[in-house]
């Protein structure tokens, strides 16, 4: 277990009762433990890559200094309506309904090496979404990271063609 | 005027008929265009620093790479309900309506040396909520930085008692 753990702080019932919310706040403003975070990323990948993937919103804080520590481009997975030129959309399914996430047609260049990052790994719909996103724009994913994984959701299970790297584990 | 204007792409119309939109995203996805833009906002911080703060969500993009190369640590400022712990919030006035933003109460430490950095300067709403929650939590504004600043749009006005820099004008 990575020594990260100790500065994520946990909140009991947030965004609603019985849920456990994994809090990155407290690591991303101490900055010992946000370098020590991104050096352990870093370390996850193996070879060179193109480009960084980062999904909205905090996939954003991790995905685009690992990109600059990497010399790779980065790219966002957003929400619908945020992305200004043509994109490549993905619906998944939600606890109650469906949400969606876009990427824009022309961010990935055919074969291109591609890290995904998100901070979190739930249940797996996000990424599951993001890797069918970052498929159809061309690239090829060579690695999956997060930050935290809550294991017993079994996530993994639906990345399981996948290089699935997380760096805390609940 | 800074190279980095070439690597910004022009969207006519979006979100709405009349705006021109400078979609950074063209920028990020290119290495080299992503790393010249961070060495400009790295250069732009004279001084140590103790947290950077970033905005939801493009100024996390830019705003996470740049406390990594400052050693500093990074402040999101959210919209409501994304943070979990007791927030400060600040309320301002858009187009149509009003928006909030949010950031954590115990984020930054009295008298930390803060910068905040956003991705598009327009009419200086958003930053100005977002200098009011950083001093609402203790912290000194030692600089405000943009990656674009629309000058006929005057945000710059709004934030005259305060250090700001913008690397591409339009």
């Amino acid at each position: 277990m990575s020594d990260l753990a100790r500065y994520i702080r946990n909140i009991p019932d947030f965004p609603k009762p019985g849920i456990q919310f994994k809090d990155i706040t407290t690591l991303l403003q101490n900055p010992f433990a946000f370098k020590l975070c991104l050096d352990e990323l870093e370390a996850c990948v193996g070879k060179s890559v193109d480009v960084v993937v980062g999904t909205e919103s905090r996939g954003f804080i991790f995905g685009a200094p690992l990109a600059d520590r990497l010399g790779a481009g980065f790219v966002p997975v957003r929400k619908p309506g945020k992305l200004p030129d043509k994109t490549y959309s993905e619906s998944y399914d939600l606890e109650y309904g469906t949400d969606t996430l876009e990427i824009h047609r022309d961010a990935i260049a055919k074969g291109q090496k591609v890290v995904i990052i998100d901070d979190l790994l739930a249940t797996g719909g996000t990424m599951v979404a993001t890797t069918k996103l970052v498929e159809k724009a061309g690239g090829h994913i060579e690695a999956i990271l997060f930050v935290v994984e809550l294991e017993f959701l079994n996530g993994r299970t639906k990345l399981a063609d996948y290089n699935v790297k997380s760096l805390v584990k609940f």
